[in-house]
């Protein structure tokens, strides 16, 4: 059965975890992927650093190379594992030049230099894949290239670091500090010896600057995503968020503005208090989500696991199987569409909510003024919760807004600040997903 | 910006709901078609059966026609949405000869007659898609096809009809009868007059039938499904549902089952408790959710709008592109792979959980000679609930079982029912996602 197929020599650079999946499966799966793809599919090298560095049995000792070089050159389709900018970068564009078609899962790489890499696919005719660089398994690339191809999406809303929502749902569920929590998934693997691109929110916004791209037909870079990580989010942070009935979840957001005050695209990365009730609020542990909103479709969800050797190989061999069916069939990957060119917004006019804690004046007339200060910087309110608790003639008042743009927000909680009847702001949160 | 590109002539089968929405959409966004898929949309005809139906001002009265094989077969891209068997078959089979490509939503057509037309299509080397007849807007035909083309899918788990669980939340929630659900759904415009296709399980089926054929790259028709609708769900089974902390659930289930006993894909639509933390139990309404699970990838879920006009023109318009962009770039939709061939097996071969209520006399050893009934066919015995609510020296004990073929199950309950410590057998549900 497989006799009859053509032959297509596979490269792959990098045997960690998940290059190590993926040798495992092209060899112990031969047949599937030649029925699937129409090709047998020939090993015909693995780059590595190091030849005697221990690694897992499934990759033959045979295949090992340190020529990187002629592995990205000779060979009909390249799967770059090997993470980070450089080498990677040289080596894939080496890949484009010589005819090949390139898979990758390096989000950093295409949140750096996705325009770069298309263009270099598009003038060689070969096709470029990177569905593993967003969310492991789940097919999110496909679903905002393809899937939404015929659709208008407005918004998407994504758990997409599963270190973060790890760290957050130890927090929320055993009461941890964030460096306890940190600690429990250094130990698990969940999270690396330097966690900084994961807590820092780095991981999250390239993946957000893939997404923003792929949903608006916009080129949206690292450099244009506001970022907050979650090194300062507490354990009283987490007990306030449950007492408003929320969970605070790192979120990518890409949102669409198309009204009378802004267009463009808005696309960043920050904690936000998610109620309870909303889907996302519910994705556990190391798992993702992502939640697009489109004009025809409405809202769709796509939830799995977005690390990991095994998910991470699902997805890039899904994408090897249709680079080796347009080898045999012609026909080419959908190209890099940027043809909206919508502007790219700053932080100052996003959408979002506020939950704004203040200790007021116990006294009448205190919350008019309040919500005065609100209205005046054309803030809706959405809920007023009062509390009593502490002692002496102040209260606290937990307000909810409207959604609204940063820059109003701001100016809101600054007018709240003179505000004589205010003692003081204690508190200032974003909400999402209300 | 549009003039440069090749200009492909599309036709549309049917001006309903959906038809209607796929037409305007067509005509409104003609730019952003045109910058996706590299070619200008030109719709010449949309072809209905009377033309002076009262139907959606966005259809041109001008583009309709009463000649549906002239649409079907000049055209270079078709799209079908007549639904039902005939002329729905006819027409695309001529479509397929006059060398256009055509995009359908039909699910009961795919499920009766998918290999003629994956066939013809083939011969004639066009483009054949169906995403809009699984699930609307929510890419499964796409995850199943292409995303978990580098995995093998050990099973899918699905809500796929919005009548049905419509109904069965309205009897979960405010404790309706079936009757009193089904007339709510039918005055909401949730389901037809005549409601048998979606109560009796037949769409669900049809759905299920393509799954199964996608997951295991395996011919399975609508005939090879085993069926049973809702008509028979009262408001006492929802009520111990929840007391067994449970929802009752309509599943499309397709298995793939590869041990000792049996080899082979069971395919089946039934009603089944579900736990309410398993996610299917959260699923609201008429929304849709899939569940996929695959050796490499783990679990996967996908969620949204099953059916409706615009969701689901939004899925016929990603396939409209797609085969857009290959008219233009060449290449092929992934064509019908059912190389696996696997031994589709019957309703006695699934494996499922029951959940048994028996009435057993309260006496030592009636329990123990219940453990042997099911020990003896070969069934563990997940959890063992005793109430003793009943009157007199009788007790009801609610048994879940672990995962079992049908066989063994049916066996142990009719062994039960003849087991002298037993005095009646309550009730025998099936359990899944446990």
């Amino acid at each position: 059965m497989l006799v009859d197929r053509p032959v297509l020599k596979v490269g792959v650079l990098g045997a960690g975890t998940v290059g190590s999946q993926v040798v495992r499966l092209l060899l112990e799966r031969a047949e599937d992927f030649a029925a699937r793809s129409g090709a047998r599919l020939h090993v015909t090298g693995v780059a590595v650093r190091d030849l005697e560095a221990p690694r897992d049995p499934a990759v033959p000792r045979e295949l090992l190379t340190t020529d990187s070089t002629a592995v990205a050159t000779g060979n009909d389709l390249v799967i770059e594992l090997i993470g980070g900018i450089e080498p990677a970068r040289t080596l894939i564009l080496a890949a484009f030049r010589a005819g090949a078609s390139v898979i990758t899962g390096n989000k950093a790489l295409i949140a750096a230099h996705g325009p770069e890499l298309y263009a270099a696919a598009a003038q060689a005719q070969v096709d470029f894949y990177y569905e593993a660089a967003v969310a492991g398994a789940i097919p999110v690339v496909y679903a905002l290239r393809e899937s939404m191809a015929g659709d208008r999406v407005t918004s998407v809303l994504g758990v997409v670091n599963g270190t973060t929502n790890f760290i957050l749902d130890e927090m929320s569920t055993k009461g941890l500090s964030f460096d306890a929590a940190l600690a429990t998934a250094q130990q698990l693997g969940y999270a690396e010896a330097d966690p900084t691109a994961d807590v820092e929110g780095l991981d999250a916004a390239a993946k957000c600057a893939i997404i923003a791209s792929l949903a608006f037909h916009t080129r949206v870079g690292l450099d244009d995503v506001a970022v907050e990580g979650i090194t300062d989010v507490t354990a009283d942070d987490i007990r306030e968020a449950h007492a408003s009935g929320c969970e605070i979840k790192l979120l990518a957001i890409a949102q669409r503005r198309d009204d009378e005050l802004a267009q463009g695209v808005s696309v960043r990365v920050h904690p936000a208090l998610v109620p309870k009730d909303h889907p996302l609020a519910s994705v556990r542990g190391a798992f993702n989500a992502v939640l697009v909103e489109a004009e025809a479709a409405g809202r769709l969800m796509f939830y799995g696991q977005g690390a990991g050797g095994a998910p991470t190989a699902s997805a890039v061999l899904s994408d090897v199987v249709a680079a080796a069916a347009h080898r045999v069939n012609g026909g080419q990957a959908p190209r890099e569409s940027s043809y909206a060119a919508l502007p790219v917004l700053g932080l100052q006019d996003a959408l979002t909510r506020y939950q704004v804690q203040l200790r007021v004046v116990d006294a009448p007339g205190a919350l008019a003024a309040v919500a005065q200060v609100f209205a005046s910087n054309q803030v809706s309110i959405d809920s007023v919760r009062q509390s009593s608790y502490v002692g002496g003639q102040d209260a606290v008042v937990t307000i909810v807004t409207h959604v609204a743009p940063v820059r109003a927000l701001d100016a809101a909680v600054r007018d709240l600040e003179q505000e004589e009847r205010v003692e003081s702001v204690v508190s200032v949160r974003r909400v999402e997903g209300l």
